[in-house]
């Protein structure tokens, strides 16, 4: 079939919206008519060409939502009509790191998945003139209908608004699963959140919805701590206006008897790697965990004295928020539905497909949490 | 009173052994008869002068085992001829971290103990001319006596042998509580333990005594790897003698369905930022543990791709084993009379006090696994 897609032809040049040709499903795979999609800062990272691993022509993309059109030979678990969600981390339920019952990171397609192919190694994306345009992600959700592994896709409730829980098959589930299965944040902890994006604000309601006593959100730009006071904030840092950040943070904890102060949690949601040393030198002495979100550039490393973890700090990192997709994926759907969580406020801008790129602009000029495409 | 003991008059300088004054216990602190003490790197490390925070004179020593031979005024859970191991981490059951109850970090003398003093700010050791005489890791058992805090002693049962137990005050407990505590290691795991010296042996014997299926040691020098095996170690890599070390051990753990490979549990205990880093490296994507025991040099700084946190690795430390001193000391002694846990073997050498010096000579020499000196 055909399909409209928005291609990255090279690495650094604009999405080019096209009529793509889209191969049909095979066995264990399933077309998707993808509804909405958010532009997250993966996809610019890719886009952008600072990506090692980036790989062209490709359409990228992997925070949507749709409707199940056609499922090839041998899935059971979806059928036409079905909503569902995209996974970026599948869910096999049969490999050894599903197995495991202790991460999250599903091996069964890793590699196809990691050179933008489907799981028998080829792509379903051609140009009109048969060129294989690769997945992204094993997602590709800027395009009208993808494909993906049925092993890839979150059976959702039917009533949810696509415009809305596009969000979560990314930005909700990593910033609140963050907190709630990666760091396993308990009632009446302190909490310290670097970066009050799309993420940042995410881990904040997560925090909220954990039951922390403080929440301090750390920018360096002012205008974010009102939205994130919405989401839970109750202590604001900016970096540029104190002398030490970390010993602005540990001071703000020292509570009671606790003189030495720290959090009991940090999240880096900047992917600048010195902020996250901060994160996890400002937790607390004995037993702080600083969760690691954000996506570093290519190259950096992370460094602290080993003191630091000797004297009981835990330093961690988190992908898809921990969360096993086709498992939570349609419960964190349930908790949007029931109030639990906040999406709304947070898609600040709605585009067509033709106004991708302006999604790629606001989001550098940092004007959007998140800019939702609507097919 | 007067004792005698080895003080470190200037670093870098051999002990000098002479009499001491030391002062009775004051309230809340207790006079004890060292029997032995053991020799460790730590001690070595302040010796020696790389210790940034070394103070002097002062007198070493940390890992020792004794007798009770007075209490100071309100003392009241020991009494003159209980057997007691000191406790560098003391734990007074009442601080904040204490009753986390997630961490053995007792804070309740930290400052005074940081700064080679006891809790009133003074200290028990003075030369003849009136000299102070710091106090080290609050305990100071390179002399015949001591004075430590009530809550930095841990009682023990009588019939232990002072000269294999004292070894329980720092290395044993350090190694196997890295294990039990810290990684909390389960039956059919993999680990590897860098460095096989006198730590990385209790490493390997807390992890036998975990279940763990595959123990690999890591060490540059082939001789340490006898004495491993016996001590549990199921398979050896010295890293001069591979490319890459950590792609060995991640190839040694392939097993089964599992093709990424990768130990379950890893711990450095070398000191070495680099080794650290090939610690954590080698640990399995998705729930790799891994633990830093060694004191790192004065300055030197870990690092590692965050990419590697991300994947879901965990990089933690621990100090004295995550063990709460007066609650788990006496257990490890039980254990080690029931025959659960083997120390004869790594006592290799016995000093008298004047042979002490011998004693460093030994450790560097790389001869000696523990040295004990016995009063």
């Amino acid at each position: 079939m055909r399909t409209r897609a928005a291609v990255a032809l090279e690495a650094g040049k604009p999405l080019e919206i096209m009529e793509v040709e889209l191969d049909d499903p095979k066995a264990g795979e399933v077309l998707v008519e993808i509804k909405a999609t958010g532009l997250c800062h993966t996809d610019e990272f890719t886009r952008s060409g600072a990506d090692p691993e980036g790989l062209f022509p490709c359409i990228l993309g992997h925070e949507g939502a749709g409707v199940v059109v056609k499922v090839g030979e041998g899935v059971t678990t979806l059928k036409p009509g079905d909503h569902v969600i995209p996974l970026y981390t599948p869910e096999c339920r049969e490999c050894p790191s599903c197995l495991s019952g202790k991460t999250n990171l599903c091996t069964a397609i890793r590699n196809t998945q990691g050179q933008g192919l489907m799981p028998d190694g080829t792509t379903r994306f051609h140009m009109l003139d048969g060129t294989p345009i690769y997945h992204y992600m094993g997602c590709s959700t800027f395009a009208n209908h993808t494909v993906l592994p049925e092993i890839a896709l979150a059976k959702v409730r039917e009533d949810a608004p696509f415009d809305k829980i596009c969000y979560i098959g990314c930005g909700v589930t990593t910033g609140i699963g963050a907190v709630i299965n990666t760091a396993g944040v308990e009632i009446g902890s302190t909490a310290a959140v670097f970066g009050l994006g799309g993420i940042g604000l995410n881990v904040i309601q997560g925090l909220r919805m954990a039951g922390c006593d403080m929440i301090i959100g750390v920018d360096l730009n002012d205008d974010k701590a009102e939205m994130a006071k919405k989401f839970g904030m109750t202590h604001f840092v900016n970096p540029s206006k104190v002398e030490n950040t970390v010993q602005e943070i540990v001071n703000l904890t020292k509570r009671g008897a606790d003189q030495i102060g720290g959090v009991d949690y940090s999240f880096d949601a900047t992917g600048n790697v010195k902020v996250m040393r901060d994160a996890l030198e400002c937790s607390h002495r004995g037993w702080g965990v600083s969760v690691i979100i954000g996506v570093a550039p290519a190259g950096a490393e992370i460094s602290t004295r080993p003191f630091q973890l000797v004297t009981g700090r835990v330093w961690k990192g988190t992908a898809f928020g921990g969360a096993k997709g086709r498992t939570d994926v349609p419960k964190f759907v349930e908790w949007y539905m029931d109030g639990k969580i906040e999406i709304d406020s947070m898609i600040t801008h709605k585009l067509k497909l033709e106004e991708i790129n302006h999604g790629f602009d606001l989001m550098h000029e940092g004007k959007s949490i998140r800019a939702v495409v609507e097919f």
